[in-house]
């Protein structure tokens, strides 16, 4: 349909539907059969007590409802959370979590202090003096080559699949420091990519801390204080990052790049962690 | 710095502010000052009462406070607005809004109602049967054409201008039946670009019933939501829209147009009120 998007004639596309559409393209006419991103209300209940609605892709939402935890600070440790039930509904997806005693003390007691306010737009945040909540400060560690971010932009395109069929959503990928994407999660919103990712690296007991995380969109503060909870020292975004972005990352000590595309790339923090010059190709000749 | 913005030597730039930079492009390492877009968390209050923190760009914010209140449910129309007045701190912006006292009874009952729990993801929304509230049903009226929608989508980019200092937000605007962009606002958020315009509207007293409604955006469900609560019966987008935004615009009988884009387009629901055919040139030869 768009240059965005390829459009096979698939038979199925998980987290897609079809339907039919009309338009133009080229000066000419066309009805055909189009894939959208599946948008879904995904309900989240922690041991019985709701506690917020997201618009979601019904995808890996188990990797999403541990990630949502980790990120929002409700669960410390991938341990705490004991199980999730999936309920769909004509209304949406509610997940039923099972979480630990402690975190769930926790989140009610949070819950209390917020009695007759709703949080909106931030999670749960109803002033601005919880806005920046629990920022970690991240280690130094060894520093990224700039050609393991540009590998890692290279494989992502193809490894988004709904994105290749719909054109709508956004993906969040971890790469190894050499740049190979391991784990990459799908979404109509960003946010929520991400999150599925962090829930997928708690689950699968990946050592975060030695890659990084490469995003398709921009990077809000949210972005950086999620990848900053994961405890992920650089964040590479394909587009451009925001002001609030940029001083979160220095505050967390966290690396910032935009406009990471083929071989370019821009450095908005903390630039000392990533190597910009290209590897000698061969260290006797230079 | 990239393909998507100009980076003239700008010396001031509302919404935005310089960094320091360094990267790579097209193999050559530079170190400039770079604008990224202005983020800020934004709370808002009614009457003295905390409702919600966003994460907008500190434009427009009059707008934005009239907009959200709108799009929300929680005023019916303009004049229920009193007076908006803009506090800066360290931590972000309050908008102390002034409303009416109908209005502000009826956001204290909703908010009792929640009273322990804390909406998130969707403003105030702490359970799946709140989500798709309120649902107007748009009027027939006119088609629109679409040599309109090419119309506005070609002067769509000259008038961003945070965008084409940043690359980092996104647009909203209202265009005449004739594809004429008479009304745009810009946000780190396309939530927020949409809520400004809607406010800009209303403020100005624009029937918007009349034109239609642009975004550089994808359309979500909650594009398709806000642009119904305005009114308004078209809404183009240039990226990809969601199912729910599709099925969402059908409920409320509102045309949804993805990847507008030059004189492309594609129509996902309600296709009767757009004119797919170009107008002929001179009716006389044909």
């Amino acid at each position: 349909m768009t240059d965005e998007k390829k459009s096979p004639p698939l038979s199925f596309c998980e987290g897609a539907r079809a339907v039919p559409v009309r338009g133009v393209r080229a000066g000419e006419r066309f009805e055909v059969q189009d894939w959208v991103a599946d948008e879904v209300p995904v309900a989240l209940e922690y041991n019985g007590i709701s506690h917020a609605v997201m618009l979601a892709t019904p995808l890996d939402l188990e990797d999403f409802a541990l990630g949502f935890s980790l990120s929002e600070g409700i669960l410390d440790a991938a341990d705490q959370l004991y199980g999730v039930e999936e309920e769909a509904s004509e209304l949406g997806i509610t997940l039923h979590l099972r979480v630990a005693a402690e975190a769930f003390a926790r989140l009610k007691e949070r819950r209390r202090s917020m009695t007759g306010r709703t949080g909106c737009g931030l999670c749960g945040t109803e002033s601005l003096a919880h806005v920046a909540r629990n920022l970690p400060v991240l280690a130094d560690g060894m520093p990224f080559r700039r050609e393991a971010i540009s590998r890692a932009m290279s494989q992502f395109v193809s490894l988004q699949t709904l994105q290749q069929a719909t054109g709508a959503v956004h993906a969040a990928a971890w790469c190894s420091a050499e740049g190979e994407v391991k784990w990459l999660r799908e979404d109509v919103g960003r946010h929520n990519a991400l999150d599925k990712l962090v829930g997928a690296l708690a689950r699968n007991g990946v050592e975060a801390a030695t890659g990084f995380i490469a995003v398709t969109s921009r990077a809000s503060f949210e972005m950086v204080q999620k990848t900053a909870a994961a405890g992920v020292s650089l964040l590479a975004a394909v587009s451009a990052p925001t002001s609030f972005a940029v001083t979160t990352a220095e505050r967390a000590r966290m690396t910032l790049v935009g406009f990471a595309r083929k071989q370019d790339l821009v450095v908005y923090s903390q630039a000392q962690r990533l190597i910009l010059d290209a590897a000698p190709e061969n260290t006797h000749a230079h």
